[in-house]
């Protein structure tokens, strides 16, 4: 990759933020790639977008997203926006000949998703989806050993993803309440579980799914009392090829602050996971001697890539936000054609499909089949 | 309690040393009850039976369970034989007018199990089940805790049991993996799930059930291999009153020895317990300074009855035999006429019925009431 | 053995009932014993000696510990009064011929501790001292592990020991608070703490010891407050064979309940223990690929000897009072003269040989030679 | 702060690449502080330089530290080279009016660090050091907690930091085996230890130490083997006004990654906090009902400043490489004349002087002053 890249970003929220700091620590962390251009940066106006474009580093500024889309000299554009925004701002970016690098989910309807991955399709450029979970060297390790029959083959499997973000009843009525939306913590959460399933090298073949809503009514700022239109937990059975599974969602889970929590039985041993102490991962094998046999906790060093491009001692531990400096160094790749480690808009779209399909079971009452 | 009681045991496995243990030590460890007779124990060969008399301190033996049931000075009869044994012998000491204490689950068909309750309500007598993990005192806790509104309204229940006793591929059929021993994990773990669940105010009103086979067959003595025709695994999603819920079960989870993995989640906070750190339970509540909020580790303690009974500091650990102890206690007590923590046949048909239930959802792919 | 033993009980307080739960215990757990006879209970006062006697199934009760000595049908004595009954009893016993299972430490004297040992040695009887802590099958995997070389030489060794039961700063001042009870923390707890490296094979050479007071003084029964003589932290830096170790100790230490910590570090890996979780065992080993090392939590199972003779499953856990079984099961193993894993008085005297030599450390600020 | 600093960083090593990361990171996570000019970057070897320097985002490069002294227009200097080129860089730094950020510990030689210290306070200038585990929201959580009298007042204090990299005897001498590099673990980790006990308000008056080597030897290149000088295990008593403490190293600790293990025992409450884990601590309050009594474990938030610099959700975790962002932020903070939470070389001397008495402790074998 001999020519730095030029980035425009789309918004400076959590999400934005943590794409900007990526978009810095790149080539310092890596050291093999050019350093990016910081070319552009768009928020809702003007005077914030050129403030926030001081802080991050970004040459320009723009209180109009078009702009990123239109600017001749822009080769990829984060898209960090509330996914209502994605289907309209990822088309264009793709149409304008952009490369894309979007936040997930893809959008609250399945047809916006698919027209965002046939955008994908027809512009031959990069549309890369934020899933940074994925990008973990920890999570990598466990694809691995999957891969390297560590475990033997896989018999069982149970994802569980919990926040409390929603478990204050008193919080009053917000839009995420709203049936507009999305369905609740299915989507909100349910992705993230399917995109680590997914590099894990499972693929759901049919659900059936169970809704619940702790709060059926919050306070609005009118005094008046609001009935909430989303669920905050969500359960659902999976089946996938010769095995069964889990996952369980709950965005109200008192105490729970960034818990995915993982196990994988297999034939030769199991895999367990947690989220809320990702530079770990629990690792039973049913070798060796008997009485010594236990589930080892191994930390995140150097031996597990890319940890050791951020630190050159194990144990330290890698944050949240360096999980999207790595998945901005696999974007580089794709972008360089090179093979990456990263979830493009077709299989996004394979995973909000699950989600849909859940939301019908959770309708019907039924199994319901996944595409 | 003036007179002491006479007790016959019925088997001496797993559980019927279990029950010696426990009518050994019910006395020096309470010193509230007479110390109980250890009249007569049975076992399948008259000198087997004399040998564990001798050893677990019964003054008498024989080869033959009905002698238990047709001693008039027998008191109480603990029935600890294979589940196809409860409904004859529980019934024939029920009608023999003898207090009943069996191990669960009642049996492998639920007419059975009705007609053990029938015999247990035309009797008068009591007739107790062997839950004994709802005996922990932890488990009291949480019950206490849940019934004070600690955590507040609960909105969200998670229960798994794993073991990995079956997780072994090259162990040869056994009777287990028969279609006769039951369904497989889905009672001989779920009638756990579903006493804890009971003990803490939880009754299940629909289910739906996904059973999976870690292995399609196994080695015979004969050099051939047989279908398995149970599952080692089930995954129920569970509707209560107001709430949803799952029971995770698996027998060939590697790694797991006796983990039964509880979640609660409620307005005000969660509690979380782990069986395979049984002397421990996580509360989490919403309340005080924010930036103290998280879940603590409470370890047993005299202050957490009736574990003074068994050692006065606390944090020393109960082991899973003294559980059957406190059982034992209780046990008496009903036959005292007092309140007693135990689960009776009555409750113990409610546990299967939910078993049966969830078998049936399993075979049609939809949900299925509840009694 | 062909005979049952006849056995005395002296006290029943905390360890007392721990004795007599044992001795009920034992033969039912194992199996492979006679059933002793539970003869004698004695205890301070007629009428509550006679109703001990009847809840721990002891067939006559005395008021009057001699008779525990001078009851020619006695053959083994279990010494469970506090401390300082420990050198008259013990001695008498063993000069009246008597087996004698005591309770440690042996003294608060070091040269009544000697007198007893000289005692046991003219006798020719078995005594032994009641390390209970040292017979969990955990304790002896680590030991097993240390032997075979799992991980390598030893080269670092730390113990700590943590109770609260003195953290409460506004309890009174009470015996335990007075210089006649002994050092304090130093004797309390480092006698389980060089038990277990001694059975670990860990012999200190020398010591340098720092004590400390967390309240200078405590209120007394009539208003006033007086000077506290014990110390409830000691700090201990010890020379082993070739390597270096640190015993730490705080019976104050809020939160901490029953905490033994225990860390080994090898040339080959290490092990680390927590008797709050004593079930359970965490072991590294350097070895296999670099990536999946980790250190391993070891559920307790019956591939763990003795752990089978309680619970034939694993991960199901044994609790502190069946520690005390296995002990009483070692005891007779060596008054049927076979090899006994034990301390006995000559063993117990080198520890507490330790913990005077900690005492003296303190005193001057100057390294102690031991033994 | 109206004008952006302007930067030279010397060395590119482990630490020179973390503080080339909060160079360009400060910014941006903060979004209070003008984005410092990266202006000179300086390694040994002008090619090298230059490449790091495109890599980390500085103007220019030189293949000579003098430049960063020389530049007029540089405001501070980082510096991250090994020890013992500390005092030379920082002094003229310093004399040449430069802030300077110089990595811990100042130098091998105590009279070095002297030198340092006279040069910082005769410069007026900000001379900051990296103890960049300080800033970790949960240390200062800590010291917030111990401010506010959350565990009351401290009685006993343990502090642990163990790392394997120097475990495995196979490995050849190197440069950290010569006496020339310092002590071994009591410089190398004390550091540490004794920076958390400043910022958490313990300051030792008098040490006890141990040092212990595992290897005696190791191989050379030339198939000898030579004396290991250092030692890799240090155990230190420590007195400190009115309580007692210890701090243990060992950089042989087979399985130990990055273990800092903090105890604080006080008269009503505990602390515990584990490096491996750093994004939680343990807080363990002797308040409210005795039956919920236990140690909690929180998770970092953004209620624990400045975490929702860096992410707006609890649990997600902060890397190791972020907690010198902080401290990065914190030297602008001391540079604008404004309080800052910062360990200068004036502390740092005190840290040192420590260090060294422990040294001569075990030398001596005796207790030795501090300060």
């Amino acid at each position: 990759m001999a020519k730095p890249l030029r980035v425009a970003l789309i918004g400076t929220g959590f999400m934005g933020k943590c794409h900007a700091l990526a978009w810095n620590a790149v080539a310092p962390v890596f050291g093999d790639v050019p350093r990016p251009e910081l070319a552009l940066l768009c928020e809702a106006g003007a005077e914030l977008a050129a403030a926030r474009a001081a802080e991050f580093g970004f040459a320009r500024a723009s209180g109009d997203w078009r702009d990123a889309v239109a600017a001749p000299d822009i080769d990829v554009v984060s898209i960090t926006t509330p996914n209502a925004f994605h289907p309209e701002m990822a088309i264009a970016a793709l149409e304008a000949g952009k490369h894309v690098w979007c936040e997930k989910p893809m959008a609250p309807a399945f047809a916006d998703a698919e027209r965002m991955n046939a955008a994908a399709q027809a512009s031959g450029k990069v549309a890369a989806l934020g899933y940074n979970y994925i990008q973990n060297p920890i999570i990598r390790l466990m694809a691995r050993l999957l891969g390297e029959g560590a475990i033997g083959r896989a018999t069982h499997l149970r994802v569980e993803m919990d926040e409390d973000f929603m478990a204050d009843g008193a919080a009053p009525f917000d839009w995420k309440h709203a049936a507009t939306s999305g369905y609740g913590a299915l989507d909100d959460f349910g992705v993230h579980a399917f995109s680590l399933l997914r590099v894990l090298g499972f693929e759901p073949r049919a659900v059936t799914a169970l809704m619940t809503k702790p709060y059926a009514d919050r306070a609005t700022g009118d005094g008046s009392r609001r009935a909430v239109e989303t669920h905050d937990v969500a359960s659902l059975l999976l089946r996938f090829d010769g095995l069964g599974g889990t996952i369980l969602l709950n965005r109200s889970a008192w105490g729970r602050k960034g818990r995915i929590f993982v196990q994988i039985f297999g034939t030769a041993g199991s895999i367990v996971y947690d989220q809320e102490r990702f530079n770990e991962v629990q690792l039973y094998t049913a070798d060796g001697p008997r009485d010594r046999q236990g589930f080892r906790s191994i930390l995140a060093g150097p031996v597990h890539p890319p940890y050791e491009k951020f630190i050159p001692a194990p144990g330290h531990g890698l944050g949240f936000n360096e999980l999207k400096v790595i998945e901005c160094r696999e974007l580089l790749r794709a972008i360089a054609g090179e093979p990456a480690h990263l979830l493009d808009f077709s299989a996004g779209l394979e995973i909000e499909r699950a989600v849909h399909a859940a939301a019908r079971s959770h309708e019907s009452g039924q199994w319901v089949d996944i595409g």
